[in-house]
């Protein structure tokens, strides 16, 4: 396996290749890197060469920071203008967490900007700075509605960090019941997947991992996890005016403008409430566990205790997504 | 069964008795009735009788609209000040909503106030009049974190309301997977509850619905929705500075002030995205049914329908609650 090092090398190499700026490079690569680290590996360098084809197709311009203008006081909007997610999501939050501390709250409402990747990755920037970010964002159209039979909505992730000590608290899910990179990792190996995670491109329950490609995923937690990725999407749209449901390209593909939304609401917390909330999170890993080998889990320790145990070893990629950036940055 | 207009004039005369003026009665009223005529039986009349009963033991002051300081352009701080929950709600409302107008976005942070109530009456009404809003509320520790066995956490509602036409849309739901009136009403009917639904107070899984009173109930929607159950009681204390899970008292007992802090988020939407919205609604309900006598609904639907039926008909109050309702109003 190769080392975190090469990997970087390889990988900003590939970056620059198409076009991005060193700084810009930097950025993109250590959102994916962060990703890999902490086990999220639907959202680490296996999208990387996406990254690179969606710009080679014009679909993603790797120059754009996006352009922001004030719609408000506290509320910037955001026209991506086509740009790579983390590059237009951290212009913007600069711009926000900045107006945040005058105005106690600020918002972005982003629009026609590539997928931003994993959100807890911004999260946990805004919230170790002390500041509340509430992260929404749409996909294309992949989850059925509760009682439905097609896919109409995104998995639609919420992300929430809240600054406490020694770490920020950081919730980062899909509104899904599973990511369709799950489905397609069982197609890959040949395995079937549990009844109620999807349905086939007829509307029909499937086992069948490869039917489910092309069908729609549930929602987690039936009507109610279904209630809350559609006010998301729509939420997200009344803001930013992007495209809703079946009519959203270019998260996935390499070759449509992305023309999904993104919203982040930066919050001021109260004076000095910090310690209370570090302690409420340790409260809740004390509650008496079901089962005793297993202790309650505030959301983020397992990504936390799987990044240490990653940063000492090296990044378990796999091999064809490694040569196929070695490809990407001429080496070989 | 007693007229609407018949049971209005009854609540009306208890709440007056118990030192609300006419203004703050029709407040309370509005939100409690509006409740029961759309079903929300939980959050409906039956809750004069403990808010009255607050307000004699001196847990509440009925007079305290609650006292508001802007800690920053965008974000007032509110101190409930023991009020009444809709009349300290409908105090920062007004604030914040006009705050959006001119900043695209406002926060009111409220500790210190009574329950609020059935949250989509608010999300309905800044969404009648063009804006978005996120609510979020806390109450006392009912749910069991994911893998644990005690109540820790509240039931955590969230409603989101999104202007649209005809009606907007409107989210208001629990990150419990039931609500504790359910399992109560089950208790009350000698009726069992489905395994899955709740602990009983030594952490076992139980189909005794008079057990789980006294133990804890799932969070929905597994692991995510414990998880963001806990982000939401989270977020809400670091911007109020409010109490957190077993410390949370004064949102059912009729005895303790209340310590539970409230979240309004206002938001503006983009010019002109309303038709967007409703016709992004209504292609999910077109959406293929899995059961053809099913068609797909969008949250709220059922809440609007039943509402409409009951305007023609009689408000269909339980006996004992409308007894005790005549008692505190000195009729009969």
């Amino acid at each position: 396996m190769p080392s975190v090092a090469s990997i970087e090398s390889a990988c900003l190499a590939a970056l620059r290749g198409a076009g991005l700026s060193e700084e810009f490079a930097q950025v993109q690569l250590s959102l994916l890197l962060e990703a890999e680290l902490r086990g999220t590996t639907s959202h680490g360098l296996l999208r990387l060469p996406r990254v690179v084809e969606r710009i080679i197709s014009g679909a993603t311009d790797p120059a754009s920071p996006g352009k922001g203008t004030w719609r408000g006081t506290a509320l910037l909007e955001v026209d991506g203008e086509q740009g790579l997610g983390p590059i237009v999501a951290k212009f913007a939050l600069d711009q926000v967490t900045q107006r945040a501390t005058t105005c106690g709250v600020a918002v972005a409402a982003i629009r026609n900007c590539d997928h931003l990747g994993m959100l807890a990755w911004y999260a946990e920037q805004v919230a170790k700075k002390g500041q509340i970010l509430i992260a929404l964002t749409i996909s294309e159209a992949l989850v059925h509605p509760w009682g439905g039979r097609q896919a109409m909505l995104g998995t639609n992730p919420i992300a929430i960090g809240v600054p406490s000590e020694p770490e920020p608290f950081v919730l980062d899910m899909a509104t899904s019941l599973v990511s369709m990179g799950k489905i397609h990792d069982h197609a890959n190996r040949g395995m079937p997947i549990p009844l109620g995670w999807a349905l086939d491109a007829n509307g029909t329950p499937t086992t069948n991992a490869s039917a489910a490609k092309d069908g729609s995923i549930a929602p987690f937690g039936g009507a109610k996890g279904y209630a809350l990725g559609l006010a998301f999407e729509l939420l997200v749209t009344a803001l930013t005016a992007s495209a809703t449901g079946r009519d959203v390209k270019g998260t996935l593909d390499p070759v449509h403008p992305c023309n999904k939304g993104d919203v982040f609401i930066v919050l001021e917390p109260a004076h000095a409430v910090g310690p209370v909330i570090s302690q409420f999170m340790n409260e809740i890993r004390n509650c008496p566990p079901a089962d005793p080998s297993s202790p309650v889990r505030v959301p983020g320790d397992r990504a936390l205790s799987t990044r240490a145990n990653r940063l000492d070893q090296d990044v378990c990629l796999a091999p064809e997504t490694w040569k196929r950036i070695q490809q990407l940055a001429g080496i070989n």
